[in-house]
């Protein structure tokens, strides 16, 4: 997952993911791998950032051309896959937020 | 800073807050938690959530009413402090995205 200064000219979109990991990995690291190789190439695609710390809350945002793009990767088989292990092994809970960035600025070099 | 199952109806705002931390504190902690107890009382905010990880990079998210609401936010004089300090000081970069909430959902017990 990387970060840019400037995703895209405003307006795109963003998934917010927000997250509390259960215990243990289970598989997790891997399948975080495998779609971080296939999100990179799906359409509309513009870049993700991700944190976690220590006591297993994270935030993931990916961001996104479009609300069709953000619909496509979700119905992706292996992100399917994901999201029903997501549910029933890797998360507590989870948040998601489908937003559309409206204004972006930043300081210093990213 | 917490972090709430249904903050409000959509669509709502979100002021995305990526940031890479300088080393040591500076006074970061002290700010941080005056402005956490002040932000609370601010017409229109609705919660906020936030990670940051042991290389200093973070997420931090703040869940507003309005755009008006995040202007007036952004116009308070200690905030105002805290964010010359944090291009001084604290922040080696930040980006802030400010988006509309269009969509939400849960799962498990927030």
């Amino acid at each position: 997952m990387n970060e840019q200064n400037r995703l895209s000219e405003v307006p795109y979109y963003a998934v917010i993911f927000s997250s509390k990991r259960t215990a243990g990995d289970h598989g997790y690291a891997e399948m975080d791998q495998k779609l971080d190789e296939l999100v990179v190439n799906q359409p509309g695609y513009l870049g993700a950032e991700s944190v976690r710390n220590d006591e297993g809350k994270g935030i993931t945002i990916s961001y996104w051309a479009s609300l069709e793009d953000i619909r496509n990767w979700k119905q992706n088989e292996l992100h399917k896959t994901a999201q029903q292990q997501g549910r029933q092994v890797w998360y507590e809970n989870y948040t998601v937020r489908i937003c559309k960035v409206e204004r972006e600025y930043s300081f210093g070099e990213i």
